[in-house]
């Protein structure tokens, strides 16, 4: 097994070879665009760590993890476009930096770009892969339309919110494991496994995500904190201060939520100080927990080494401890 | 073997029988929609017809069918949204009755969906569909990127209006064939041949698409004649009368192209003149007769009985002569 940081220079190592520049341009340069962004890259990563974790090398794994990182960078061109997201990754968005036709077509390019990396393997394991695959992303199309459909509902529950973030962010990380399963051809029984730690481990790190995204530290965060009060986003938060809440302070959170401010900063303490006073953003951190012990539950029922169940767990609470 | 409309049946019963009405609802009823509005549903007939040339029932080419159809709608929802087309088949595109969100997440659920019709086949013949669908899937992609591009260009050649329309086009005619001889295990050489068949015919049709929209029949046609040149589209007919016009007359309508009218029976009888006194129209009519011809020159060299090829060589006519 290797550590995090050297996947991921062996991932880049091996993006960094592949040929994406062909004809016409205008279809394959936002391609090499979004692609070089950066980010992480935990989903392939996780790809690469789960084909060892099941005793095969990382560099058979290298096309599917290839393949999950050109779908998410998918889902991330086709997501700006709804969500009229001008910057990805503090840089411009395919659709702003081109045109809305660019941006489309260029999607649409990626999701069959990522289909073409499992040809590299035999076809029994190909079928594994893209079976995976297809149901991973209409699972995600279905999450991302439950999120477009959200914005315009005032009555989410919790069990609706936690089917979003499942589909929308979850599978997609399970999805990513299993791949590594599946080209190490492990057993079904440990691929099924790790995929469900993937999708604990996956619900915890949205939900946290919320957490982080009001209560986190600017200098740590990354993103503009309290951006999901701004954007009136119904998150967990949300919806359990809604659901805690005296029917007075309720209508007051649905209230701040249906505005749109020059100043937010005001708004945000407000809201804050709801989400804590209600209970809130206790129960998230409880829910958090739940989740990612959920996930190192999962492990103890592997077949595999010790060893190896300390390094998916370390990785684990690194993840939550957003060490990477 | 059947004659066309039985297959036209078979495949309408079979998608009929899909059950595509899945949540969340605001994904999955564009699809239900566009997949409804009926055409002549002339690829998956292909698929059927080419299994069968091919000594298998048409019913083991249904899901493939299905496959070519799903893909064939996504990339009608996609391309309305780039062309902002109100109307599809007479009836309201999905982006209008909708919005432009749906129109891309239903688009690209049904990119996957059609994937999905592949997983109902054996490993092998799984994995050889779904590499000639990526291929071909990528290829209508660059097509329309090149459509994109040509429409701010001044300067396209025959040539790469040529390679526009094989991708655009043409490759998903051929394809559709070749995936009923997949299904049909039949040898790669055969395989092969039939995809040529499909393409030379593929772009045949395209071509006599072209001059129908200037030359056909209103009362045959189905679109409004004139279309294309009210649009200012550089097609096969316009770039070729560029070439063999004197400076003058190509001015003239280069002049033409470059003007939005209320009115524009004066500008389309005017075009229509430049094209036949060009020596344009018969230009194209020769090309569509060379295609057609190279298409039939394929035949010959298949190892399938010829009351077989004679279904096919009848088809093609009848495509040309546009009775299907």
């Amino acid at each position: 097994m290797h550590d995090i940081s050297q996947y991921q220079d062996f991932f880049i190592d091996y993006l960094k070879k592949q040929d994406i520049h062909k004809e016409p341009g205008n279809l394959y340069e936002p391609i090499e665009y979004i692609l070089g962004l950066g980010g992480k890259r935990i989903r392939p990563v996780l790809t690469l760590m789960a084909s060892e974790v099941f005793d095969t090398t990382y560099k058979t794994a290298l096309p599917a993890a290839m393949a999950v990182e050109v779908f998410h960078n998918f889902s991330l061109v086709h997501d700006d476009i709804m969500d009229d997201a001008p910057l990805r990754r503090g840089q411009i968005t395919v659709h702003e930096k081109w045109n809305l036709n660019t941006g489309i077509l260029s999607g649409d390019a990626m999701l069959i770009l990522a289909y073409q990396y499992f040809e590299q393997y035999e076809p029994t394991v190909f079928r594994d892969l893209a079976k995976l695959f297809s149901k991973t992303a209409l699972e995600v199309c279905e999450g991302q339309q439950w999120d477009v459909d959200f914005e315009e509902r005032n009555n989410v529950t919790i069990t609706e919110y936690l089917k979003m973030i499942e589909y929308k962010t979850a599978v997609l990380v399970a999805a990513a494991m299993k791949m590594g399963a599946i080209v190490a051809k492990t057993s079904e029984k440990e691929a099924d496994l790790i995929y469900d730690f993937g999708l604990n481990l996956g619900l915890a790190f949205q939900l946290q995500d919320d957490y982080l995204d009001a209560f986190g530290d600017p200098e740590t965060f990354g993103k503009q904190v309290g951006g999901d009060i701004i954007e009136n986003k119904k998150t967990y938060l949300y919806i359990k201060a809604l659901e805690f809440s005296t029917p007075e302070k309720a209508d007051e959170l649905q209230k701040l939520f249906s505005i749109q401010l020059e100043d937010n900063s005001d708004k945000i303490e407000k809201a804050k100080a709801i989400f804590n006073e209600s209970g809130a953003s206790k129960a998230t951190q409880e829910t958090i927990e739940m989740y990612t012990l959920k996930a190192f539950e999962t492990l103890k029922k592997m077949e595999i080494s010790q060893e190896k169940k300390n390094v998916l767990r370390t990785f684990g609470e690194n993840l939550m401890d957003r060490k990477v």
